[in-house]
């Protein structure tokens, strides 16, 4: 199958450290190539692939500032649409505006939505609705007034995650320190249950920190070590008892969620936004709804089989099993469209 | 001829206040239609038009703080390329942006480059080089890398300025207080030759102002009128002895030069961008190029006839005379595209 993978160019694919759409599309790039597709990545010019790559900007703009985003978007992306006719499907994984470049083909169009930044862009979706076939990242993400053509969850590469079979006593909340993640309650939890917590991950709200999280550090009871890259994320993930993830959000799609029982380690989370579609509460972790239930659930911890957090990943959320769904989405579109042979 | 026009939906077309895009192109649109033109006009959901109006967006994202520019730039734009087959010729007001839809159709695109906000944009101009036909607003104005097929000059409305065959005293500065525009030279002449300085115009270096400008304030020689609207432009500018624009950048095109020469005020203009184009040396103005040299021209304004200066505008720079050159460049591209059937 001849596809074509619209990236972002905010940051290289795959990036080198933040970049979760690049991430999803790099990943889901490199396992067409390793299935035998022809694939182009339209990505920025530093890119990574053993795909074709086809680049119009060199950097990725969060990463030069030189590079005016309005322009370099709208050369990138007509690159792709003025030679979409070459390829049988066109997976896009930039956000809206390709759409509006999407008559320039008859080449059928998959969107993955990423996440809806703002009720705002919805307008470009509607009016893009009939002509381009869209896939949520959960099915809590879906808006009610679009029709989509599949939900397909993201995949980890499982191999990067190491399998811990025993755990430390510690606590662990893994995600940006923002109110919506709910740090300050993760807080609480450990403080109620008198174990220790510790906390990584990016301040994206210094106010918040500072009141919140701040006053409670304690050397071997709350602890912030900063944000983790790759190459430690594995042990701090899966030496842990439990992740904390009270969320005060309806995220689309948890990786860190994931990535957490990937290592063995099971999930306490608000039961919010797509979390019940990766927690099988009781199995793998539990979905509560609030500080007191969190506490409750870190009781029965021992009831639940680190090798079925493990396994729960395995079977559901590996890039081959996202794969196969896109490629089972890419067929079934195909499929219908040779049947109607003139779709628009 | 069925013509398009696309307007930019930053403002109303035509603008309330500020807007000189919006404002070009409403002029041309109107002047069309009372050619008997079937025009189609492209812009904001409250412009005001006799041509048929196509609007997305229902007001101007600079009015309208909810309107998310990229949403709706991007379904604006689509919105003609969609149904451009209908049109003889496409006229692009609208920046770069549009040009990278242009492959949706093979009808000709004119784009009249309004200005080069940063060389950063060029790439997108140098891209369509070979598929759209660019016209400057002034020879001045040209990126010698890219193929122009005209220099078309704005024109303005010559009745909504009132000639005034006799002067007051005062010299007049007109426009943004910015350092590009010279106020504090302007400031410098006045005191030099010690005549009275109107200043008017919106403040946009407020630093710049409180550092040159507010110090020399003093009622009956130096003063600060604020932003003239179109109701007492025309006084204003008619009863100067002499426009002061002592600009300090290429100047694409300088709308208040003609304005004021419409209104029989010769101006004193640094000889920057295009205005040598704007400005007869000696006959209805002069253009210098320094302080000291505009003291010397101020001496020298009694030798020019207010009346050549209104005759200047009502040759060159009408609305008239703007839609003349743009239907010559758009007669001369169809029939060049007649000659060889496909163009693309």
């Amino acid at each position: 199958m001849r596809i074509a993978i619209l990236s972002t160019i905010a940051w290289r694919t795959p990036p080198r450290h933040y970049g979760p759409w690049e991430s999803v599309a790099s990943n889901l790039t490199e396992e067409l190539v390793a299935r035998g597709h022809d694939v182009t990545l339209y990505a920025t010019g530093d890119s990574v692939t053993n795909a074709t790559l086809k680049a119009v900007c060199p950097y990725g703009y969060e990463e030069d500032s030189e590079i005016i985003p309005k322009v370099w978007e709208s050369l990138h992306i007509s690159n792709l649409f003025e030679e979409a006719d070459q390829f049988d499907i066109i997976h896009n994984h930039f956000d809206f505006l390709p759409l509006t470049y999407s008559s320039m083909t008859k080449t059928p169009i998959v969107t993955t939505i990423h996440g809806f930044s703002s009720p705002g862009i919805l307008p470009v979706y509607r009016k893009y609705d009939d002509r381009v076939y869209y896939v949520s990242i959960s099915d809590a993400d879906r808006a009610a007034e679009l029709h989509y053509t599949a939900t397909v969850h993201h995949g980890i590469n499982i191999e990067e995650f190491h399998y811990q079979p025993h755990a430390d006593d510690y606590l662990l909340f893994f995600g940006r320190i923002h109110p919506d993640k709910g740090v300050r309650e993760a807080v609480e939890i450990a403080l109620s249950c008198d174990r220790p917590l510790i906390i990584a991950g990016i301040i994206q709200d210094r106010d918040y920190y500072k009141k919140y999280i701040k006053p409670h550090l304690t050397p071997g009871r709350i602890e912030y070590v900063g944000s983790v890259g790759p190459d430690k994320r594995s042990p701090l993930l899966g030496n842990a008892a439990a992740m904390l993830h009270p969320i005060h959000f309806e995220e689309p799609f948890g990786l860190s969620v994931v990535e957490s029982m990937a290592c063995g380690t099971p999930v306490i989370a608000f039961n919010k936004g797509s979390m019940p579609e990766l927690i099988d509460h009781g199995q793998n972790g539990f979905l509560v709804e609030n500080v007191s239930e969190a506490v409750e659930a870190i009781k029965k911890l021992k009831a639940i089989r680190r090798s079925d957090c493990r396994e729960h990943v395995k079977r559901f959320f590996t890039v081959d099993h996202m794969v196969d769904n896109y490629v089972d989405t890419y067929n079934k579109i195909l499929s219908t469209k040779e049947s109607n042979i003139e779709v628009n």
